[in-house]
């Protein structure tokens, strides 16, 4: 228990990633941002990630103890340079139809 | 126990912050409002940060121990002097066709 308590090593978690346009998701597990990134642009082809951004609301996750929050398979889009997060297209109009 | 207990060493605590026009949002950690207020002006570019306001309802938060009532995540505002709060532009319409 001590060693839990005081070692803290960093575990590695699932996230699941999504590129710009959602066409593409896959469940990658890192222990830190830095190993999230370079693993995501190896798997998502994405030569030069810009920003890493919450799926669900654009959130840029740029510190890694901010990163260190995110719950098990949290979703997360991958940007590039010339990329920008927009709104998942079914989540407003369908809560208007409710 | 007794540390966990008496310690009350200040936590961070997850936060989500966004420009005036809503175009960037970013995860920050803060374990006070002060804290926050420093972390939001590098990370969004805002020189002189007039308020923090709560993004659902332009609420101020002005005092730390409200703050410190503020749950894991919430979305804040940061507004520099020239810049006031406004609905959010999908909230409203939305809600009144339910």
């Amino acid at each position: 228990t001590q060693q839990l308590l005081s070692g803290r090593a960093p575990q590695s978690k699932p996230f699941r990633i999504t590129n710009a346009d959602r066409s593409v998701k896959k469940g990658i597990m890192a222990e830190a941002l830095e190993d999230l990134m370079n693993k995501v642009s190896d798997s998502l082809n994405v030569s030069c990630v810009s920003a890493l951004v919450l799926d669900e609301d654009g959130t840029g996750v740029e510190t890694e103890d901010f990163f260190q929050t995110l719950p098990e398979n949290t979703v997360l889009m991958v940007l590039d340079k010339a990329q920008k997060w927009t709104p998942h297209p079914y989540s407003i109009p369908y809560r208007n139809q409710l």
